[in-house]
Formats: structure tokens, C-alpha cells, sequence
């Protein structure tokens, strides 16, 4: 398997998609699958499937379709999941301590390894079984935690000015649930999580 | 404009994601864009971004480019988020509540009219404004509420159990948060919000 071909972005978000539908299978007792149950799991065509995958290599026996564990253990690899991944959580409030509960972080290989806010109230308590540290000491504390990756849970308000100083502390990789937009240069990479874009898809299919 | 053409999955995605984009733009003191500035802040192409309009009539003016609030209220009465939605909640755990006090809400027409627990420990007490209900009371208030949008942020082992008690009760499209996939029949149609995949995209993204 080559792991050195640039994927581009829109085959990465069907890898994500293949590798949650095989997440789930996992979990039941099927041990292989076919190109068209991935269509059905996924509603991403058999053909692009097969495809997406032949980039990286030979997958799959002709007529008796792909062993799911090797098939997950594969694109893990392909999408670099396969190793832990340590993450800072911005902001300690409900969905900061929605997400911090969350199984399918360390499930996924991700693990918070510090929790930052700015409120008084907050710094020093624990949230879970993590000490809440205070923002201002992030540049100190990431030096030895040594996280690329941010996941921020903070007001709009302080969207903007967080970034800016998670990025004076080495981290280049941010996933924004703000509902703002973020302005990086262009070696940051900012993903959004959107929710009502998917309400609104939902809503569009309302019969009247 | 003819209101009445299907769009196709892919293009109700572009489109939603045209609207969250005009949503910040309106913010700013800008009124008229290119469709290179559209390209510019999603990353669709220009020429797609036309393509995706000219299926529902004329906008723009060549060598002027769009107005931001017309563009906005076209793509809103599109996608029929240009009439305000009641939704219900199902789990008012600590997701739920950050759901419940998001402006995004509100802002893009949709409206909390309740919200449902089976935890005999927060039924009848308040999360934000709003009484939490019991779940095994669904059927009945829903049948006064009439809501047809349910967000789901329950755990992953009562998933499946509080959407089939959702579709008895008139529900028909869901916005799931549980990490676990839900079966339901075709006329029903659930989106899953799935953060995983987008923090997997960036790790992806990290310089080794």
C-alpha cells in the first residue's frame, strides 16, 4: 500500500464515511462484506467505492467481497487513525462537557489530554476526570503536551481571539463547533461541525 | 422560480452550505458578491455554484455580482428554512442543553417546542426556559405540539428504543447526535451529526 498518495478532499470524506460504516459492523457479528453493502450502509455508489480503494492497492476477494476488520484496519491506516492522537479541548462548558464524555473519541483514537477556559468559576474543578487549566497558561502547557489538534467549544465572542492563541501554541489543526467563521492562515486548517446544515436538509424534506 | 424541482441530495448540501455562508456574510457590511467569493469562502467552485442556481431561475447581475440578502432569501425559500420549524428534543444531558441554548437555532428558524427525558430525576424540572417532559408521554403531547423534527442526543443504548416511540408519535425526520447507527423505514429519514469524521479529516492533515 502506498501511503504517500495525496488524497484528495473529497475521497477523504468518503474514506471517513467507509471507515464509520465499518466501524459499526464491527460491532456485529458479519465478518464480510460486499461493495453494495457499503452502498446500502453508506448511499455512496458501489463503483466509487471500489474505486476510492484502488488507489491504495488490491482490497477484497472477487466474490467473496472484503474482510471487515482488514478493511477497517486498512483505511485506519490509510486516513492515519491507526495511532493515538492526543487533542485540547477549548472551552468547558455543556458541549465541552458533551464531548469529553464521549466514547467515540478514545474509540476513534483520540484523546483529550487538557481542557482550557477562561472563567474563574471554572479553572482548577475538574471536568470528568480532567483538571480545568486556564487559557492563559496554554503556550506553557502545550510546549509539553505537545497537541496539534484543538477542539473548540468556546462563545462566538471569543472565537477568534482563542485561535489565535492556540496557533502561537503549535496547534495547527482545529475542529470549531463556534458558529462563526475562524480566520487561519493558510497552514492552519479549520473543519466546522454544522448541525444545522443537516437540520436543514432534514427540513427540505418536510412534506407539506 | 420554480420551487417545485427535486434537488438532488449533493446539490442540497452545496446549497446549504451557500446559505450558512451568506449567513456570515450578511454580518459584514458587504452587500454584493461574485461567485468567485462564494468559492473563495467554501471551497465549491464557481462555475458549480452558478450551475446549482441556474436550475432555479436568473440571479446576478454579470458584472455585478449578487446581492447578499436577495441570494439569502432565494436559497432560504429554496431549501423552505424561510418559515420558522418546530422541533422537539429527545435527552436533556448536557449535548441537549448546549443545543438548547444555541442562537444558531432560532437564527435559522428553527424552534425548540420541547423537550423529552426518561431520567425521573430531571422530568418536571427546567433546562433553559423549557419544562422537561417524560419521554413515555411523547405520543400525546406531540399529537398537540405537532412536531415532525426531532434532535436526538440520548445515550447509544436507548437510541433505537426512543425512535421508534418518535415515529409513533408523527415524527418523520431526525437529526441524530447518538454514535450509533438507527434503522428505521424509508419513509423516515434521519441525518447523523458526526464530529469523528471531521476531527479524522484533519488528523489526517497533521505534518509528521
Amino acid at each position: 500500500m502506498n501511503k504517500n498518495i495525496k488524497v484528495p478532499m473529497a475521497a477523504l470524506v468518503r474514506l471517513t464515511t467507509y471507515l464509520r460504516c465499518l466501524n459499526e459492523m464491527k460491532q456485529s457479528n458479519v465478518q464480510t462484506i460486499s461493495s453494495s453493502d457499503i452502498e446500502d450502509a453508506t448511499g455512496i455508489n458501489a463503483a466509487q467505492f471500489r474505486k476510492d480503494l484502488s488507489y491504495f492497492g488490491e482490497f477484497g476477494k472477487p466474490g467473496v467481497g472484503y474482510n471487515i476488520d482488514e478493511l477497517h484496519d486498512t483505511i485506519a491506516r490509510i486516513l492515519k487513525v491507526d495511532e493515538e492522537r492526543p487533542v485540547i479541548l477549548i472551552g468547558a462548558g455543556n458541549l465541552g462537557s458533551a464531548l469529553l464524555g464521549y466514547s467515540g473519541l478514545p474509540e476513534n483514537n483520540f484523546r483529550i489530554v487538557g481542557v482550557f477556559d477562561n472563567d474563574r468559576h471554572k479553572i482548577g474543578y475538574k471536568l470528568w476526570d480532567n483538571e480545568i487549566y486556564d487559557i492563559s497558561t496554554i503556550k506553557a502547557r502545550n510546549a509539553k503536551i505537545g497537541a496539534k489538534i484543538a477542539i473548540l467549544t468556546v462563545p462566538v465572542k471569543s472565537a477568534q481571539d482563542v485561535v489565535d492563541d492556540l496557533i502561537e501554541s503549535g496547534i495547527s489543526l482545529i475542529l470549531n463547533f463556534a458558529p462563526v467563521p475562524i480566520h487561519v492562515s493558510k497552514d492552519i486548517m479549520v473543519r466546522n461541525v454544522c448541525f444545522i446544515q443537516e437540520l436543514t436538509i432534514l427540513s427540505y424534506h418536510l412534506k407539506s
